[in-house]
Formats: structure tokens, sequence, C-alpha cells
């Protein structure tokens, strides 16, 4: 770490405190305008330390960050952001854009219980133009808050930043081709760090890099003697134009969406980034500008640069722990597709933390990354389970919400069999708001075909996987992180969906999810006549055993959203039968949830074990 | 006409009745194959008279299939897609297609009861390899196909047929860029017929279009000759290859990812497209294709040629009602853009449909068709509200599914002002599984921050538009594409979210939406004590409304998924408080709705008028 190499280099040592002092002033956007190109390089070296630090403390996003400094730096030297909008996509880069937007004091917080957000939130700041988490939303953003702009005369210029990860994600895609003539005043850069997950197969990636890889890499400070001169202005745009023209590979292709096309720039090295900047932020003047940079992620600190994947995002000390449901998963499927070659498991960037990275390792030829991109993981699972494969989608709650429609319209429509594993469901915590996996329950369970599972345990979860794989429809296996019941299996069937832990004469709980059963054994160990089931199938339900609990009080514990979720349906099963029930649904408000620790979480919408007992005393009484 | 023409030429008639004749045995697509140049020509007249025939009296989509027949009945002279598979975009334009591949007979029954689907549908046969209805999926689904087909050995060629509208929608495009290196045997055909919603700005149509403007047209015959020459097997692939990129335009662009460019042909002719399919169906054998084809929309009924939008879609003899909801929409934007030039309607290909082409005419500057890109459409409104503007985004209920992510993570986690309305809710009639609207409340209902209205009349349209436009937070208005209630204005505030149209002492019937409600009504009207509450609002919900019917039956009424929907935010609702009431929840079962009249899907469902005696009488007795 920084830090480590401070102290073993003293020289250093004082550049450290120099710089550290130094940006304790950094208040605002408007500080680092007066800051001559080696009081920048000692800024970024100083907001690097500051990540690392914190990081190490609270976790977070590590690599993607320490990539973008020194481009950062550039941007708030070159533009107000008071006034101009940054739209970051994704949002997991933004650390360096909110300590020099007057959030340094507040850095040290950063995803912790009232701190501030790992992400842009529009209010948090007004410098942060757009609340974000998933990608690809950029550049639809950036143009709508162009067209705004244009409509009401106002000026400002927009500058989005996306990852090359998310450059080619559907969404970005759409914005890019909407129109052949894109507003003024409007600059897209494209942070190529070479995160495109299979960035040796991604199509667009090829393309862009072409101007690399055949040309060879243009070194940034060759590049503005080349695009610009030495007297740029004097000679006038349109002489630049033809200049532009003649050394820019790929304008071809941006000019038909009316980008202007300027790269590759070293998007680490400041004093080029801003004299770039400060032309490109001319040249948008007259047309929108579309900005190739490279970046290394990581940089700064050699374990994250060497290992930029490990280092993406991380918990407190560096530590990685993708849960126990992801190991099992890419363990079970390795040992099914051992036996069934057909099966094969598509994630969409997400390898690691869904476990399939497994499968990629041992079973390459039955995994596929499509990258950021759902909604094609969906559909293509749709073309290959009618093919005759029986595909796994492993994509975490919050991001398959970006595929809800291809679940319905080409999956369950279709009746394919098609297994979902849904990671990260329930309160995610410390990456907040965006992250959710609370709405999953709600988006699926009203698909018609679909059926819905939620394991406690990872045996469960290996159980359940075969048991959907051997059907002939589609089914979402939901489930958190991690879990810590106990092992003790009951293997799924259409006659054993629920599993009844102890039967309460007086209360039932119906707990979905490790979590939720946790809460329900420790509560129902304190009291008698308090019962617990373990709803391991939201959908179908279990009739059967709903019937036989009828005439107890009833309470369920999801999480998920108390709208549409479980306990609706449950709900609605006994109104529908004209049965009168004791009925409570606990499940997540219809808020969205801040970042935190997810025991806070918890507490917040009443799901924690003392909210439970306070629910089930008053049917004891 | 064709029939009408026919009957002034007296020529022509004895053509259709040979060629009417003939198409009798065409049983099977494997007839086409044995058929000669001259054959095929008049078979293609024949279908496109059996096709103006059957829409005329089924209504249908027009333009887009007799554009397509040419194609088609080349692609199956061609190929076999009892074995290839054949997968159309968005699926309007699959009617030579069916009558060609054992649906002949069948074909006058098309969107009728029982009868045949106007979309694909695997479930019809064995000749659909991909049951569809929204755009965007064709190419995903292929390259799914390809996986499957090429992990487990088998041999087949994958074509897909997408319209240039469709070809740049999100879900594509990030199945075009997925990877560099598309499969063999892979056939993409880009059927550009000018459908580009907004084409003279869409950038992609702008790429492609650069070879046909630039260039001159390159004639079908010629671009053979050129292409081909006379001996292009003899010469070889390599010699093919250096040629082919001498000729082909923008061959770079479609290189990047992996497919070999050939274009552009006039798809209208049949002995070209059978000339230029073989050669295709050859190179595909060593890499995937995009075959470029220009097809006249309406190509052979003058009227639909002149106007291919007007002639899209059309109702029994061929008249279009886009609906008085949707006419009332636009009128009403116009007025309140008049007072307050923020509000800005935006739509995704869908202008005449929603009646926001009032708006396009009158107010060009406060309209925007982004094309069907209707995430897009959601994220860039999402910018223009923080930008100050007040966007209306009007898209179809089934179309607006997938904007699930957008409307969540863009539009409700920033609270932003933004009114969405949702046109062709509740069931549609004979467009079927992939139209029908029955989702909406299910997936809107449970996302925080939005406020979701089911006016029962234009006039309340128009109110709760004004009354989404003065609040400072996402509302969607859902209805159905007409209202038969009698305009009765009660002004909408959180104080009249509901309006009790009478009170019942034994029953009250909560009724969502005009066709609910005129059935409620109808039915009230038979009983004493049956009471009727038009529920306008069903999030949030009326207490005061709930609480003061509690000790009656109550029945809800709603046109959509019984899971999820109004009847289950009742349910809980009452459970929660702890009330025990007798709710019967009447909504859309559990299943995809086939196609077929309104009337009869409202009987399936049970939401009929006698369904909902039946239902009272059990509380009358």
């Amino acid at each position: 770490m920084l830090i480590y190499c401070a102290i073993r280099y003293y020289g250093k040592i004082l550049v450290f405190i120099k710089v550290g002092a130094f940006l304790q002033f950094m208040a605002s956007s408007l500080d680092v305008k007066k800051l001559n190109n080696k009081q920048l390089e000692e800024l970024a070296s100083d907001i690097r330390e500051q990540i690392v630090q914190t990081v190490s403390k609270n976790g977070g996003h590590l690599s993607a960050n320490l990539g973008m400094v020194d481009s950062t730096i550039a941007l708030h030297k070159v533009f107000d952001f008071a006034k101009d909008k940054l739209i970051f996509d994704v949002g997991h880069q933004c650390y360096t854009h909110k300590i020099l937007s007057g959030r340094n004091d507040d850095f040290k917080t950063i995803r912790l219980d009232d701190g501030l957000s790992g992400f842009p939130d529009i209010n948090e700041s007004v410098y942060d133009a757009f609340s974000v988490g998933h990608a690809g939303t950029s550049i639809s953003a950036g143009l709508g808050y162009c067209t705004a702009r244009d409509k009401l005369n106002e000026d400002y210029t927009v500058v989005c930043v996306v990852g090359d990860g998310s450059f080619s994600n559907g969404l970005n895609l759409e914005a890019i081709v909407s129109s052949n003539n894109k507003p003024k005043n409007f600059i897209v850069i494209l942070n190529d760090n070479g995160m495109s997950i299979s960035k040796n197969k991604n199509g667009f990636y090829r393309m862009l890099s072409k101007s690399t890889t055949k040309r060879g890499y243009v070194g940034s400070k060759k590049l503005i003697r080349r695009i610009f001169g030495n007297s740029f202005v004097t000679k006038g745009l349109a002489k630049f134009r033809d200049f532009i023209k003649r050394v820019i590979n790929k304008s071809d292709y941006f000019e038909s969406f009316g980008f202007k096309y300027v790269g590759v720039v070293d998007g680490n090295d400041i004093k080029d980034m801003v004299t770039i900047l400060e032309r490109v932020k001319f040249v948008a003047k007259e047309k929108a500008v579309l900005l190739h940079i490279k970046t290394k992620k990581g940089k700064g600190l050699k374990e994250a640069e060497e290992r930029a994947d490990a280092y993406h995002g991380v918990g407190v000390d560096f530590k990685v722990d993708n849960g126990n449901f992801a190991l099992s998963l890419g363990e079970k499927l390795n040992s099914l597709i051992e036996k069934d070659n057909r099966i094969v498991a598509i994630t969409a960037g997400m390898a690691s933390g869904t476990g399939l990275s497994l499968v990629e390792e041992k079973n390459p030829k039955n995994f596929i990354d499509v990258g950021i991109a759902e909604e094609y993981a969906v559909t293509l699972a749709s073309g290959m389970a009618l093919g005759g494969l029986k595909p796994v989608v492993a994509i975490y709650s919050t991001f398959l919400q970006r595929a809800y429609d291809q679940i319905l319209h080409d999956v369950c429509n279709q009746n394919l069999p098609i297994v979902f594993c849904i990671d990260r469901a329930g309160l995610v915590g410390q990456d907040g708001k965006t992250h959710q996996g609370v709405f999953d329950i709600s988006y699926l369970s009203h698909l018609p075909n679909i059926k819905v599972l939620a394991p406690n345990t990872t045996d469960e979860l290996g159980d359940f996987i075969e048991y959907a794989l051997s059907l002939n429809s589609p089914v979402a296996i939901r489930y958190p992180k991690n879990s810590k019941i106990e092992q003790e299996l009951i293997r799924l069937n259409e006659n054993t969906l629920w599993s009844v832990v102890k039967k309460g004469d007086k209360v039932n709980i119906l707990a979905v999810g490790p979590n939720m059963l946790n809460i329900a054994k420790e509560c129902a160990d304190s009291f008698d006549g308090v019962g617990v089931i373990s709803v391991r199938s939201i959908k179908p339900m279990c009739e059967k055993t709903l019937e036989s609990i009828k005439d107890s009080a009833i309470v369920v514990l999801e999480e998920n959203s108390e709208i549409g979720g479980f306990g609706s349906m449950v709900s609605t099963y006994y109104a529908n039968k004209n049965q009168n029930v004791r009925l409570k649904i606990m499940g997540v408000k219809d808020k969205f949830i801040r970042h935190g620790l997810i025991d806070t979480q918890m507490k917040d919408n009443d799901l924690s074990k003392e909210s439970l007992e306070k629910e089930i005393s008053k049917y004891l009484i």
C-alpha cells in the first residue's frame, strides 16, 4: 500500500505530509483551479493515499477509483461542476470527485451508516448530477441534461465518464445511436481501463482498440501536439477539423453518431489531461466530443495494479468475500456439468461474485460471460434453451432488474427451462440504494410459468439447482451473499416445498431466506407456542402448510418489498379462500434503503429479532 | 387494394385465380422449392392478395407483411425451416412465413379466437423458432441457437430478420457488439424499409444508408454480378473476400463485430433474393453474414405503399382506431404545453398509438420520438427532469416492461417528476400473449416514490395529468385503449383518490379502470346492497374508503395479474391492520393470455359481468 511505501521511503513521507495538509483546504471544486501542475500531482498522490486508507477501513471500490484520480483532478481543474454536470456511469469511480467537491472531511465515513454514499447521489451534494449504481445510464442521462439545458437556454457543459465495460451496455448504445447530431457542450469520456469483461471477444472493444494496436499507442504529449499544434486557436477550428480527421482513427464511426472522436489519451497524466480537456471543452462548443482515454486500474497501489479484478470491490482490509452461496454455486455447477454437458453457466460481468469463475476455470466451454449486458444474457439463454441446452443464468438481484422484460417475454412466455441463480437478494449493506436486492420477489412472482425458490443453506442451493434442472420450465433461485444456517437437507420436490422447522400452536412464522430464518428461529426459541416454517418455495406456495396453520396467527418475514412480495401472496391466498386469518407481513418498507450495515438496514425496516418479538408478543397476550 | 385492381384489370384476375388455386397446395415449406422464378412471383402476388383480404376481415399488420412477401418466399426457397431457424424480430412481419409453413388453410383465422396468432409462436408450429412480439430479441435469440447448435454438434443455419426500426434497439445492439467473432451459419437480414422511426436523425440509419446515398443505389442484379461474378465458386472464397471488401461499404463496421456485410439488395425482387440468399448461405459456412436488404412497406397495395404508417397495424376494413384516451392525451398535452413550455412529451416509436402525434404536429419542439428504445426514453427523461423539464413519457403497458430498471433506478430512486402515460393497459385482444398490458400494476406498485393512477374517462386522464405535473415525484397513469364510461369529473387530489359511485351495505366492488368499472356498475344495478367504488389511485390507496367498507364484503376487480396487483395490496392492507374482511380478488389469472376478442379474454379470466355476479351472489345469500 502507498502508506507502507511511504514509511519505507523517508523522502516520500514529506510529500505526503505536505500534500495531506494541503488537502485539508480542498473544501470545494474551485480550489483545484488554483493549483499548478506540480501541486496537482501532489494532490493526486495525496488523494490516492486517502482512498487506500479509507477503503482499507471501510471497504469499497478500489481499483477503479485509483485509476480515475488523475483524470478526475483534471476534470475539476477544467470544469466547474457546481454548474457543469459530471455524470458517472455505474458510479463506483466517484471517490476523487467526492473528495474534490466539498466532501473531503466526510470521506472517512464513506459507505458507513449515516456516512457518504459509495456512489454519486443527488441528495448528497449538488456536485452529484445523477444518482447511479447500475451500468449504462450515463449517456442517456447526459443527453437528457443537454435537452433540458438547450430548451431552457442555460449554459453549462455535460460530461459523462463511462468505463469500457459499461460503454457497450445496451442502454448506452441506444443513446449513442439515437441521433447523428449530438448536442454541443456534450463530452463523453470513454475510460478504457481494460475492464471490458471479455475484452478479447467484445467487438466494440476490438474496434476501439484498433487505434492503439494498429498504429501504435500514441503518447498523449505527442498526441496533443499532433492534434492541436502550438497555435491551435489561431489556426481556427476548420483546420483543426481537417487535421483531426487525418490523425484520429475511428473518427468515422463516431462521426456517424454525431461525435468528434479524440483519443487515445493517457488518463493518468494530469498535465496532459488538463491540456486536452481544455481543448476538448473548446471544441465541444461546436460539436459533441467523444474523448477516449486509457487509465490504469489500481494505479499507485502495486497489488491493485497487478490484480485489478481482485481489488475491484473489497471489504475491510482489502478482503474479498464473495459469500458461501457463490462458492457453492460454482462447485455444484462443475459437478453437474460433469454429468450433463448441456448445462451452460452464463453471467453478465459477475463471474467472481456469483461463483461462476469456478466454472470458467474448470469448464470454460460451459461458461459464458457476456459482460455488462444482462438483457442479452437472458435472451441469449432463451435461444440456447430452445436449441437444447440447459442455461443457468447467474446475475445479482439488483442487476437482473434490467432483464425483467426478457425474463417475461423471452423466457416465461415460452416456458423455457432456464435456471436463474440470483445472488445478493435481500438487503446488501454498504452498496446502498441502487444495489438492494429487495424487489426480485415482486418483479418475478407475477410472471406466469416461473417458479421462485429461496434456499437457506448451500446444500439447499445445490439441491434446488438439481430440482430446477429436472423441470422443463423457468426457475428463479434467490439467496443472499451468505447463510449462517446449519446444513440440514430435505430434498425439494412438489411435496416438500416448505419445511416445518417447528410447529407453533399460537403463532407460526413464515420465514423467507436464511437471514429471516435465523431471526425466526432465535425468536421461536424464546417463546412457547411459536413455530417456524422455512419457506423454500415462494412460488408455488405450499397450500397444505398454509391450510394447516390458518388457525394460528401467522407472521411473514421476508427481505423483499412489502408490496408485491411473498406476504402479499399469502394474504391473497387466504382472502380468496375466504379464510380470515390473523396475518402480519413484515417486509422491506416502501422506500429506498440507504447504505450502511445490514444490521442497521434490518432494524430500520423492522426486520430485526426485536421487531419480530414485539409483533409476536401481540399475538401471545 | 390488390383485389380491386384485379377487378379493374381482367388479365390480372386470371393470374389470381390460377395462383389462388396453386396456393392451395402450398401445404408446407418444401413445396416452394419446386417452383421456378415465374411461379414464385405468381405465388407472391397470390399471397399478397390473401394477406390483404384476410387483414381487411381480421385486422392485423399490413404494411410490414406486404413488404416482406418476396423475401420470405426467397427464404423458404433457399432454406428448410423445419431444420433451419427463422427468427423474426418483433414478429409482425411473419404472415407469409405462416402461409408457407403449413398454415395456409388456417390463415383466415389469424388473430381470431382459437385461430392462428398474429405473431410467431413456438407452440403453434415447429416452423416458428421463437415466440415474439417485442422488438430487439432476434439477434440474441439467434446467437443462443447457434451456441446450442455448435455445442451439440448439430447442423442448421440460423436466420434472423430484423427491421431497421428495431435493429438499433439496445438488446440487438448488445448482441451485435457482444463479440468480434460471430458463429458460422448465422445470417442476420437487416430489412431496411424506412421505418426507423426518426430515420433522419438515427445515427445507425445514417451510417447504413451511406452505402446507398453516397455511391448510388446498387441495383441487386448488378450487385450480384459485382459481388459474386459468374464463377464465384470456382474463384474461391479468398478472392471473394477481397472482392467484397472493395465493393461493399461499411463492411469495416460489421467486420469489427464478426459479420461479413452484404448489401444493399432489393428485397422485393424474389429472383435476385434467391440468388443472393443461396450465395449468402454458402458464404455463411465460413463467416456470419449481415445481409442488408431494402423492401417497400405495403408493397402491392397502393394505399399502403403511400401511407405505410397508417397501414402499419389496422383493424377490420383497414380502419385505424387508436382509442379515445390517446386522442385525449395528445390534445391535453398540447393545451398544457401552451401554458408551460417545460413539458416535453416522449415516446418510443408509438407516436400515433399514444396520441403523441398530435403533439408532434402542433408542438414539435416539445416532442421526442426516440424510436424503439424504451430504456433510452426513460433515462433520457430522467436527465431532462434533473435539468428542469417536465417529461411525459407515453409508452404502451407491455413495452414499458423493457424499461422496468430505468423506472426503478433512474426515476424512482431519484424521485424525479416524470409522468408515465401507459396506454393499452389491461387485456388488449388480438395482439395476444406478448402484448397484454396485465403486468404494469405488479411491476410498478412496489417501486418506492411512484404513484400509480387509473383514470376511467378521458376527462379524468386530463385531470390526472395536470395533477401529476403539479407534483414533484414520479406518477404512472395507466389506461386501456378506450373507455365507455360517461364523463363526470371529480378532480383528483389527496382527498379524492377514489370515487364512491354507489355505496353498498352488503358488498362493495373496488373497480380498477373503465372496463372493470363498467362491469361493476352493470352488476350493482342488478343487486340491492352492492356498491361500486372507482379506484382511481392504485398507489396510494384511499385508506379512508378502505376503512369505511371493511364491514361489507369486498370484491376487487382489476385487469392485471392477480399476483402483485391491486387486490394483493388491498389484502395486505387489511392483513396488516389485523382486520378480518371478506375479500375476493378478481384479476387476470397467472398465465399468458392468448389473442382473441377482449370479451373472450375477459370471460376466460372470470372478469365478465357473469363471473362478477356469481361472486357477488355468494355474499348476498
